[in-house]
């Protein structure tokens, strides 16, 4: 009950994650690994995005966590059957949170999903909706100029709400639609300004508070929670520039992020 | 994982629970069984309330139920770690739900919880909140006068109102409240009164709807979830008067319930 709490990711999205893990678990340890130097992994291939997310298992495995949280979409759609199969300790995506938490609010059934081109192109969400619930009708929408934007640290200029603004013109159009996940652990940094360009009909549902909340319930459903009181001390570690990430790490984070290490996860250097 | 999800409560509260497991899970079939002959529960004395829930629970069993809810907060605070331990199937109570909602929407740490004299004399909301986050303010209050309102059928009348805004009266003057924790199954059949008379500032959490949510998770994460497509058949099972219960459940459910059926579950007949 004492061990950490491993989330892995592509890179600093997931940090919305760990974000959330540190808000409604604050007893909870988290170690944190980030593949900032192979990331995206929303354009490359199965096979590749399979061995990286391993790599990134093995590391975490070795800090003795107790729960694994893969918080990038991406592997989740493709390593999380995978794992839950390979793993003797309980494994949670970013996928079916959301989704379960999109069917709990919609009133009209009419649910729409935001993602990179890789996370709607695999169909997750739409699968992981209507396996629950075949009434759910889903309408997907790739917005790749979110994540350089966020990325970029441009969170109010005028160009950004220009992009938010056109690039969900057409889920505008979408007919009694009441409830967007944010199918991207970047998001929730401009969700601010989704809600504003989606109206207040609509509720956002963002991947990391939903997994926070079933993180929360599966350690409990396996008594595996922290029952003492403390103030863990997370760890953060990433596959490039620690600098970078603790940068990006204290803009997003509600608690300052510090020491944050430099690891190499791999044998050989990818070359991309 | 054809098998349905068994239900117990000690009357028709259990039903709002019961709803939002056929809207979030259509393709699940539940059994109910409601003990009304001896309801309510919350006045009952602990080995009582144990006794009458492990008959309730025996009956369920033998109709080979995959994953067992107590929709009712008495029995929960009194049942759940001991039929854990007994059961070996999935058990979920209504309590845990509705905390870790809590602690996932609250902004201020403020949150509050209303149920019957039982359950808030019992503390196991402020238990279960203050496990998971020690940095939690709970406020917790007891209206009694709520139940015989909600299963007289008064949804709307004046007298009703008044009673409302008379229980909630101290609530309203917690400040920096944002969350308000619905801690028995029969208020969020009055929801929106709740709801106008604490102000869109508080959010209101359902335990049934929180609950439902939860099954979902543990359902996908034992893999236990049915995976075809079908409109099951649900069974509704009472101790009491088959007829007023079905009365009450076809004012209360999103569809009709038809065919409920009069049961004996325990030897000896119970006098209050």
């Amino acid at each position: 009950m004492d061990q950490p709490i491993g989330v892995i990711d592509s890179g600093v999205g997931g940090l919305t994650v760990a974000r959330e893990l540190m808000r409604q678990l604050p007893k909870e340890q988290i170690i944190y690994l980030g593949d900032t130097l192979r990331c995206p992994y929303g354009s490359r291939p199965e096979q590749e995005v399979i061995q990286f997310t391993l790599e990134m298992v093995d590391f975490l495995m070795q800090k003795k966590i107790k729960l694994l949280v893969i918080a990038c979409n991406t592997a989740t759609a493709f390593t999380l059957d995978l794992l839950k199969e390979k793993l003797d300790i309980p494994v949670i995506g970013v996928i079916q949170p959301g989704a379960r938490a999109a069917i709990k609010v919609t009133k009209t059934k009419e649910v729409a999903v935001i993602g990179t081109e890789g996370t709607i192109k695999s169909e997750a969400y739409p699968q992981a909706l209507q396996q629950i619930s075949s009434k759910i009708s889903v309408s997907s929408l790739a917005c790749p100029q979110f994540v350089p934007l966020v990325e970029r640290g441009d969170f109010s200029s005028h160009e950004m709400k220009e992009v938010v603004s056109e690039s969900l013109a057409s889920l505008k159009q979408v007919k009694n639609l009441d409830t967007l996940i944010l199918g991207c652990t970047h998001y929730p940094i401009i969700s601010d300004q989704i809600q504003l360009e989606m109206g207040n009909q609509v509720q956002i549902i963002s991947s990391g508070e939903e997994t926070a909340r079933e993180v929360s319930t599966i350690l409990s459903y396996n008594q595996l929670a922290y029952r003492g009181d403390r103030q863990p001390q997370h760890e953060f570690f990433t596959t490039g520039s620690a600098q970078l990430f603790q940068q990006i790490a204290n803009v997003w984070m509600d608690e300052p992020v510090e020491n944050v290490k430099h690891v190499v996860i791999n044998q050989t250097i990818d070359n991309k």
